[in-house]
């Protein structure tokens, strides 16, 4: 396979953006991202665009990057849809580097974009539902019903049922963070002390949703979602886009002097991890370390997927930063502050940068783009000396299962 | 890039199957498919997955692909949920062919699948005018409404809001055909021809939706749907499921002695012919030819996307079998009959073999596997001496054109 570079990143700033459409935000990253590149719409041979909710918020479904690409100008290229829920810019970038690397084309555009906030927000929340297996989830509040209505009411808080998907994969965090508490002796502080991480690093991104900082005692007094989750250990709705321009060698080296190598790009899916077994993370991980020819120890800088601040401390795990049980020292001791030895999430993360689903995986691209160049402001890591950077990106969930999940690594 | 085989290949019948899921469709085409391939699931490393509609008809958005497959079994592979209006899982199988071809995976499952009929029918509409640009419809609407209820019922009419996609498809093929009577003296006649064609071939075909055969005065008089297509030239609502394994030359050795290599897959966007202009679809196919080695004199059977009877006869123009304005000869002459020199739509094409969006491509060709493998039963064509297949699948339009093309050339 061939060498693949990036040579644009762009997106907009995620947030709340009533007037503004699916078409607006995507336009307003691909501008970026070009102009960032150096190159035209004539030579943009193909695009991959990821989306997860538009169908159902918008009606929008079956062409939604053609709607976005074609309103802007681009014309005649092939343009393929592709949607793995939380994970779905993260997998077309993954089909954009592989256009690259196939040989197939030379330069090509991976966009993801998102609009969750509607005014109707019951919309926003039966498309975030979609993220699950939705007829089993159906047939299980049939069956519950046929036993009675309180049955009912009890399995669809449990399971989550359409319009209550958010707070169901929050269950399931929380379940697995009182799982980490007892076995590991890691404690809601720590969790804490993610979130107040992210929010610090998100006040130092124009970029981010929300950029208040907090101190660990607002993180632990904000509502309780469900124990020991409290609101500002979870991931706030949005929307947003972000979009990414992706090379052959022969390509970048005319178009740029600071080409972003695609060292490892790898999508997986299934069981998280158990005792003893290694979870989804850590075996795409482990696959994409070995295309890259890298280790954990030689990664600058990451940018992971903490839809809540105990996903984060796990994740170190799962990536090998630190051995099982670990991820709590990590935090405590600084290890993952922009300062510290492998800063994680500098842009502050789904939790305070935000999570428009769709666009996650370009966004947290992006973000290392930026932290490889040097140019991520006032929340550079390594005084602008990184030199190898990871993403990693989760979608859906079934049996308790993670239905998407890639890796990237990018060098310079 | 790395040769890649069609080592299995197998599919629903097409029709009205209230009691069958999206799952239940895509078990079966998938079951049959490896079956047929000789694999296991721990053969598969990876799987694509085509569906146009199931966001707004059953609220599955996001990851519809692994709803099916790890249900079935199948578990951690990556799975990649595509969507293409019409062409999504020609679109799939594009991307399962780059999988292999690239180096990444050697055996890779491709599924398109789709339910389209609903206890409610207005849902089913409501998803299929989302292959077109939903917010610039609105607009539209909303605009005209303005001026005046009835002047919005008849933009509405013209444009097609939600609700009304297949009238507005239709109109659309009905004013080309008119086109084509002008400029050509294309006659309704030779239109009912290719209809009664399709409609012989599909008697033949157990897997097609729609097995009666018709007289040309039968399908001139059937009820006019948009002047001059009447309703048996125009392609039907119905449910079903292809699917195929693509390997490595390697791995399908050792497989089957009987592979079927895939020459050229290319996708494509953009505009209709014009006077003196190629189309889309013409651009796609001189790629495809190029890519295969190939010229249209080659091509021993060709499966084509004809949504509507006249589409076919402009499509023998745009992929070379003819010269322009000559398509309604073509069939007047029965050279793409079954028994003629270029079989076209063997199966029964989308009019009559049935038009399940998501998973016309990839029955399209499963089609071609079957009779390059002189499988094909009472339809094969070439005594089982076929060498060279075509498909041709579009999908989505907006402003006028086509937002996505695929033509596959394949081999034996």
């Amino acid at each position: 396979m061939r060498r693949v570079a990036v040579v644009g990143a762009g997106m907009t700033r995620f947030g709340k953006w009533m007037d503004k459409s699916l078409k607006d935000l995507g336009r307003e990253a691909v501008d970026t991202a070009m102009k960032d590149a150096g190159v035209d719409k004539p030579q943009i041979e193909a695009a991959i665009v990821g989306n997860a909710t538009a169908g159902l918020i918008t009606g929008q479904e079956m062409i939604r990057g053609q709607v976005i690409l074609r309103d802007m100008g681009f014309g005649g290229i092939p343009i393929i849809n592709t949607e793995n829920a939380c994970a779905s810019s993260s997998t077309a970038f993954h089909l954009a580097w592989m256009y690259v690397a196939s040989g197939m084309y030379d330069c090509v555009l991976a966009l993801g974009v998102e609009k969750l906030y509607h005014e109707d927000k019951r919309r926003s929340f039966q498309a975030i539902g979609s993220a699950v297996d939705v007829q089993a989830i159906q047939e299980l509040l049939k069956q519950t019903a046929a036993r009675g209505r309180d049955d009912a009411e009890k399995a669809k808080a449990s399971s989550g049922g359409a319009g209550e998907s958010r707070s169901m994969f929050m269950d399931f965090y929380a379940a697995g963070a009182r799982e980490h508490m007892k076995r590991y002796g890691t404690t809601a502080m720590q969790f804490a002390k993610v979130a107040v991480k992210s929010h610090k690093n998100a006040s130092l991104n124009p970029y981010a949703q929300y950029r208040e900082q907090y101190t660990v005692e607002d993180i632990l007094n904000s509502p309780m979602v469900a124990e020991p989750l409290t609101r500002l250990m979870c991931s706030p709705i949005g929307d947003g886009a972000a979009a990414l321009v992706l090379c052959s060698e022969e390509k970048a080296r005319q178009l740029t002097t600071k080409p972003v190598w695609v060292t490892a790009s790898v999508l997986g899916s299934g069981k998280d991890r158990a005792p003893g077994e290694p979870g989804v993370t850590t075996r795409v991980a482990n696959k994409a370390y070995a295309m890259a020819g890298v280790g954990p120890e030689d990664i600058d800088v990451i940018e992971l997927h903490d839809a809540s601040a105990p996903a984060e401390l796990m994740e170190y795990e799962e990536l090998g930063l630190c051995k099982v049980g670990e991820g709590g020292r990590l935090v405590e001791e600084g290890v993952t502050e922009i300062t510290g030895k492998i800063p994680v999430n500098p842009s502050g993360g789904l939790l305070s940068k935000g999570h428009p689903i769709g666009a996650t995986g370009c966004a947290q691209l992006t973000e290392i783009v930026w932290q490889l160049r040097g140019e991520a402001g006032d929340r550079q890591v390594k005084g602008g000396d990184a030199k190898v950077g990871l993403t990693q990106n989760g979608g859906g969930m079934m049996r308790g299962e993670a239905a998407a999940m890639t890796v990237h690594v990018l060098e310079r």
